[in-house]
């Protein structure tokens, strides 16, 4: 059997970005999953003793402080820099960016539409920005229930499917007179995405790899599902099955922005073995 | 054989507008077809000596001007007001809105995008209100040669179906950055095409009347033809075959917007003799 790595995958930009902001604040304390990947998380505090709170109230008045990659709400985020010593924001900045449009278009007297799931972490940061209370929906069904205004404002949660973000933007432009349209997912959401159709259409099982609790790699997953039935999210090498594999030619891998290197090679071993 | 009337179809707000102002207008030249709809022009030359230029320079200097209900573009509306004694502007208000918004989204620094038929009268006009060059397209395989900004405005001819516009928003949503989608289609085009849409479902033949130059007309025609393969787009009395009805059960009729009653009532009566 061929194993196959998809063309774009794994860390993108905030990932990466946010990593070196807390290898280089050892001792630090994060807002949070400072990403959506255990493992990493765990070698961030093993090898840099950066440690994770989960909720703010262990933060307040911490020496220092990193801001996750999914952001925070925007009151939380002004509590901890009156207080705390140092704080350093990892918040990705293609998340500030709907933060900011939100802030900006609800002023402006559009009502905010967030195309997002309301208990991820980066939504609920997107919407704090709102000055007026967001509407957020997953999919048109749950426009249906709400009251819509004419002249709406409407962004993304950065990993969602172009395709899902489309069907609610062509229903508020049915119900709208002026739908202000940002497209705010996030370039490598969009080549990852892509590029597990592409590899998803001609391998016959498909390993997707990243936290069980990440977005995007569920995402990931959904595309790759539709093209390749036989596709797995998986988040280390224990959960691989032989069988997966059994009467295979080509297995296709991918992994979601959040998926460190390390965990994509082991696990591409452990299928070589197999 | 049963006839059923759609349960909304002919005569638009901005048409019904356009005749009112002509038949007080007696002597008065249009700038253009004043309607797409022959029968009724004929009916107020006739009946009210109003006629119709085919080219601008033919009304400049007259006494008593009617701007057509799809407008004309600003260049040509400025030199007629400049120079004409009676200039009656009986430019839909539906045709307004898009023709503001291209003014005044351009000088914002938007790239426009006009959703609709380049040699349209409607289309001419609005996009002549753009300060800079915009780019006109009836589906998503036109956008794909032109050069596309970040920020974009689209607007709609107003008689599109908004299926064929929503395809192109989806488009421009993946490719840019911010996309504000102006739905300028007009409520009594909504309406008409939802009426005949449903119409054509329970109906094994359909007729559809209107000028065959007017594009909604032409819309309600595809949309009926999807769900009944026997819908015809028919102008007059004269053009209906008898053939068309053999072994039908439930005639539907449907209208486009510049569709006078007395022409909708005239092709009842000849089904029904039939």
């Amino acid at each position: 059997m061929q194993i196959k790595l998809s063309k774009s995958y794994g860390f993108c930009f905030g990932v990466k970005r946010a990593i070196k902001i807390a290898e280089k604040s050892p001792d630090a304390i994060t807002s949070g999953p400072l990403i959506h990947n255990t493992q990493e998380i765990n070698r961030l505090k093993s090898e840099f003793n950066v440690s994770t709170a989960h909720n703010i109230n262990e933060i307040k008045n911490k020496n220092k402080v990193i801001i996750r990659t999914h952001g925070i709400p925007k009151q939380d985020l002004k509590e901890l820099q009156d207080n705390n010593a140092q704080v350093t924001d990892a918040t990705c900045p293609y998340v500030t960016k709907p933060q900011q449009i939100c802030e900006d278009m609800s002023k402006k007297g559009y009502q905010i539409i967030v195309f997002g799931d309301i208990a991820h972490p980066e939504v609920k940061s997107v919407m704090s920005y709102s000055t007026t209370k967001p509407v957020v929906v997953t999919n048109t069904k749950e426009l249906e229930n709400q009251y819509i205004k004419s002249r709406v404002a409407i962004v993304s949660q950065t990993t969602k499917k172009h395709e899902d973000f489309s069907k609610v933007v062509t229903y508020l432009t049915r119900k709208c007179k002026e739908v202000r349209v940002f497209n705010t997912i996030c370039n490598a959401t969009f080549d990852n995405q892509d590029a597990v159709y592409d590899l998803s259409l001609e391998a016959d099982v498909m390993i997707i790899i990243g936290g069980k609790n990440s977005s995007n790699t569920k995402q990931l997953h959904s595309i790759s599902r539709d093209n390749c039935p036989d596709s797995y999210h998986i988040e280390s090498p224990d959960e691989i099955e032989k069988e997966w594999f059994s009467d295979k030619k080509l297995c296709g891998v991918s992994a979601g922005a959040s998926t460190p290197e390390w965990i994509i090679q082991n696990i591409v071993n452990k299928i070589k073995e197999i």
